[in-house]
């Protein structure tokens, strides 16, 4: 693959990670998808730390010291490392709970839903377009590199979702939802899609007709809880991890 | 109060809100303290919105359209009303559950975590310094304004706070938590402290010999969850709100 060493690009067929812990991430769990690893001259292993030069060998992934090319893409100050991996597709697990997020439009809050749901044993994450692009360098650091963890597919539409997975039970979170999270009683075994909206508009009202609307009680003192934390409450309640 | 119109700063007797939502939030929760509010040429009320104009003529608050000021101080493109409010102290309730933050570091994570200790009914939020400054207009605005409907008060150590509040029943969330937050047994009427800690470093261990060290299990997948998320599920947890 021709690489164009410059800032990232949606466009671009490939993507950067930022940053030791999240490239150490992508190396060990997508090597075959790692063009290179360049590493700043300004890099200093540490006899606690992982030798990433070792690391890299094992898996035959190229290191590269090049400030000229480093500098070019390179977001922060105090960043020495940085993965060049090419972009893949992955597939849902049909016999898996899934976590389907609906036109979600802020990086971090991507991110930090992909690291909590990783946390609570989900592997799977429907995107349902527009959505922001997951392989952002902004997604991948907020998930602190568990991106490379999980499975994710963007689809059109909710429709083209639920047609794929029709035995999941669907659980939609609003704020006018039907019951409260409290009350929500699913049976260990179940196979359920947590379904969450857009930070500012959240789903919109044709989704309390699919499946069962939860909501999660909150005081009248704030309009809502942000989305990365009901997302959080929900897969916490829903995922026993013990 | 001589207000130099200047972007914040830390060592000011008085901050700003951002924004028409968290503007509101100030006026109706604190109007005492609102020195006056800054309108932009360019706001254009619409007929569904509430009066910015009325709302001040009702609270006999300033309202002021200068733009040479407005954009002084203005730090996004997309504001067309600032409140400029006097800095204020706050004592805590002893009698009310309280929310303890161990040199939080983060300006946003502050603000959502205010966010969602409002959405969940708590109004009483104890920060250990050093800690980040809880006026800045960045957490406010990640607050949504609700900083003003809560009761916050920074102490020099955790055994300051502790002194002054002896019938809380402390927790605090650690990775090493001696128990799982889905086997705390709280009775209802228990007054508590959730206890946590900075977003990088987590408590340190001399907090496990405080109170009841709880931990918020998840897979190895990860390190740790974001501290908003683990914030946020264990006031969920801990306040029943139905």
């Amino acid at each position: 693959m021709e690489i164009a060493f410059k800032p990232y690009k949606k466009t671009f067929d490939y993507s950067y990670t930022y940053g030791m812990f999240p490239t150490v991430e992508l190396i060990n769990s997508r090597p075959e998808t790692v063009i290179k690893v360049l590493i700043s001259s300004q890099f200093k292993s540490d006899s606690s730390s992982l030798n990433i030069f070792e690391l890299c060998k094992d898996k035959n992934i190229k290191t590269e010291i090049n400030d000229k090319l480093f500098n070019r893409i390179s977001e922060k100050d105090n960043c020495y490392v940085i993965g060049v991996f090419e972009k893949y597709e992955c597939k849902l697990i049909n016999d898996e709970p899934h976590i389907c997020l609906v036109n979600p439009s802020n990086m971090g809050n991507l991110g930090t839903m992909i690291r909590t749901l990783a946390g609570f044993g989900l592997n799977d994450l429907a995107i349902i377009s527009p959505g922001v692009d997951i392989f952002d360098p902004k997604v991948i650091r907020a998930s602190m590199g568990s991106l490379f963890k999980i499975n994710f597919r963007y689809y059109n539409d909710f429709s083209d979702y639920q047609m794929e997975f029709k035995n999941h039970k669907i659980y939609t979170f609003m704020l006018d939802g039907a019951i409260s999270l409290k009350e929500v009683n699913h049976s260990k075994d179940e196979l359920f899609t947590l379904v969450f909206g857009n930070e500012a508009t959240g789903l919109d009202s044709s989704f309390s007709k699919i499946g069962t609307s939860v909501i999660i009680k909150h005081t009248d003192r704030i309009d809502s809880l942000n989305l990365t934390i009901a997302a959080g409450i929900a897969m916490y309640e829903f995922c026993n991890i013990i």
